[in-house]
């Protein structure tokens, strides 16, 4: 461990090449920096183009005891994919791992090298009517997705990525590759080792390539905004929808008014078909299918099922439907995020509940709130499909009595509490693990969980220097 | 060791109560005989019907060193669900832990307890409009079905018990309950406990309790039968199908000419389309739908599918279309299996291979069947649409130069040679693992996955007294 820094920037380019080494800080900075929040400060980032160089890379890492954190597109909101603040660790990119994009449209999947981001593979796929239906802000890539498990806006119709998931192969600390790439749909043989790598964060390997299920593109998609005047009867709207209209159902997201309001604030381009008085909530709904209209009609069978919804409700719960765009009404739903932070100070928390205890949960995530943080506006939008919710909590900064670290300390554990102990929730529905909500991880993960997690850290990476979330 | 049978006896009748405990040797049979392979001899069944029982029995069996195999429905083919022949071991049956079955129909999920059948399960669900959609030609347990990770003939829509499975209850080998229960459909917290037990055939535990995800139920469902000439013309059909009819899909089986015929032969009230000349290939396609006829006509939609395709197909690769009812149709392809046995000696596969591979493959293993075992009838049936083909060898007893158990012995590895190393494929599509082909598993699973199995089964089972598969 008395090698100087320059000795191992030395070591890592005549391992892999000039170019594959990062160093130059200004350079080096978007390796560093988490794509929303966070900070790290790396030894120097290395670019490794094919499994073997990541094999080789990580071969040298463990003998020479080097840290290393793999990363994707660097989208995460968890802090998995940066380095820590030591300066000590290597960022292991796979922006250069990128070269695979394989479709098979009889298999009816694709095969991507780890670097792969969302948007290529996407391309690849729609030139064979074919989609990869994980549907994100971000542009991560498949070795992030898979690392991540991420979910989105359609999973309540596909999935996530750990149910999409053929092969993998993945490098271990070590640099052992490990083979797991039979692109099969039935395969039960034992335990089902691709599980280790699926939402781990990088804990266990390097994801390097992938095989993933994919489906036939839909030919037409459908959209409307429906006003609901409680999360109750948005619940019950969802329930009679997903038995009328079953598998052309693809996306089910509710806006709650305080976090809608902001979007037309913002961005005046996008028209306010509530006219500056949203309802409780927003109801997007989406249909899409891969008949052609003229065997199905989405948008008379979404209109006349709303239709129906509405002459139905009861007591005006529900207020209005307006039909629109899909790319429209999506850009008002993808739009509340980031208009939310324009608001003021904003504490951000990805959680999921039992569907069913939706509006019982963000009810009683309101009152906690408002007891106790009145200078709070609670605003909360997300998949009620799924049982997911991004409450976001916004105040104007002049009106914190603390600063934004002592009230983040005082509320996250509070909501946190709520969703996990009180509905049997989760403290991360789809961002995953990582530093940011370590002390979560091991406040709510069973010690048994733990405990074999240890165990497999323990054979997978002994040394314990990969990633930068520790499961154990 | 040296408690005397009636010891150990006593001690569990006075754990659980006399009537829990099996002894009779007639009453006893049902528990020792798989459900069409293989037989074991027992020390007793023991039948706990609650959680905490199967907690105390375990803790017991634990402390005085009893080997326990666990028991749902006992309708696995892999022997995993039946004791071995020392007459040491408890079957701890799940019969009686069946009293849970509760339905949330605004969540869409159902909690079961872990012996609950399949059968009940959707008779309970049916009420709800709703459906689990594991389709099987058995009618196993829960608990068996997560220990088995059960597949069936609706995969290619709806996926396999692992990609439905929300929440689980586990009973480790000390006692000790693990409550894997929160029923959320997006929980990405670090590594995923549950898939410890999907698919492991009881190895590291006994599946007490689990949520399910359930799907809206078809109002309409339509099927016809296609006569194909070739498998590679199959594989082409899938194909434009998928893109042309899209999410109806709900299966894509194709059989055999030599495991059609028999079907006829031995079940005369079945209806032969093809008047007693079968194509190469006979499809059965099935569409479902939770939309009403009146909004989406299936029937039309199969017609006019089937029918653009006959008309475009080149040289005669499509030769009939026969739409009949779902019922019937269905009756055709569950009757396989069974008429087969009618013909002679049969040796069974359950094999998969990626799904672009199906017909390569099948060619492939009858031209090795052919070669060197000429008076063997090969057999093939299976889902084409998940890559799954039960490949049967059948022959008359009186044409075999060679005992049965020799015969098996040379076409079991040569058949899963070709499948596992040629192919990329499994020699367990959707069985699971037991003693039947615990020879295959040790030859063909990767050394490290073993060696997790191994620090797996050490912590959650050290002294390896769950189960009759050896997974490390």
């Amino acid at each position: 461990m008395s090698t100087t820094r320059d000795e191992v920037l030395a070591s890592l380019r005549a391992l892999l090449g000039e170019g594959a080494v990062v160093v130059e800080p200004h350079e080096l900075e978007r390796y560093e920096k988490g794509w929303r929040y966070g900070r790290g400060k790396a030894l120097a980032a290395v670019r490794p183009s094919s499994t073997e160089e990541v094999s080789r890379l990580l071969r040298h890492a463990s003998a020479a005891g080097l840290r290393v954190v793999a990363q994707g597109g660097n989208t995460g909101l968890v802090g998995a994919s940066t380095p820590d603040g030591s300066g000590e660790m290597l960022v292991l990119s796979l922006e250069r791992l990128s070269r695979t994009v394989e479709v098979d449209p009889v298999d009816r999947t694709v095969t991507a090298d780890g670097g792969v981001l969302l948007s290529t593979l996407d391309a690849a796929l729609a030139g064979h009517g074919l989609l990869f239906p994980i549907d994100l802000g971000a542009d991560p890539s498949i070795g992030g997705m898979v690392a991540t498990n991420t979910g989105g806006t359609r999973l309540l119709r596909y999935g996530d990525v750990r149910q999409n998931l053929l092969g993998l192969e993945v490098v271990l600390a070590d640099g052992t590759v490990l083979d797991l790439m039979r692109p099969l749909r039935k395969n039960n043989t034992g335990f089902d080792a691709r599980q280790l790598f699926v939402g781990t964060s990088g804990a266990f390997g390097v994801v390097t390539k992938a095989v993933m299920r994919v489906v036939p593109r839909p030919v037409q998609r459908v959209t409307a905004l429906v006003g609901v005047s409680s999360g109750a009867a948005v619940l019950g709207l969802l329930a009679r929808l997903e038995t009328q209209l079953g598998e052309v159902l693809t996306a089910f997201e509710a806006i709650g008014a305080a976090a809608l309001a902001p979007v037309f604030r913002h961005q005046p381009r996008l028209r306010d078909p509530f006219g500056g008085r949203p309802p409780a909530y927003t109801v997007l709904v989406e249909l899409s299918s891969t008949l052609d209209p003229s065997r199905l009609a989405l948008d008379d069978l979404l209109e006349s099922a709303l239709g129906e919804q509405l002459e139905a409700a009861d007591g005006g719960e529900m207020t209005d439907v307006f039909p629109g765009k899909p790319s429209e009404l999506w850009e008002i739903r993808h739009g509340v995020s980031e208009s939310l932070r324009q608001e003021g100070e904003v504490l951000a928390f990805d959680i999921s509940v039992p569907r069913s205890s939706m509006a019982a949960f963000v009810d009683a995530a309101r009152e906690t709130v408002a007891a106790g943080w009145p200078f709070v506006r609670f605003c909360d939008y997300g998949h009620w499909g799924d049982g997911g919710v991004h409450v976001n909590l916004v105040w104007k900064p002049e009106d914190a009595p603390r600063p934004t670290a002592e009230l983040k300390a005082e509320l996250q554990p509070r909501l946190y509490d709520l969703a996990v102990n009180r509905f049997r929730g989760s403290y991360s529905a789809e961002h995953g693990v990582g530093p940011h909500n370590q002390a979560f991880y091991d406040l709510y993960t069973p010690e048994l969980v733990r405990e074999v997690c240890r165990l497999l850290k323990a054979r997978l990476d002994p040394a314990g220097l990969l990633g930068t979330v520790r499961l154990g």
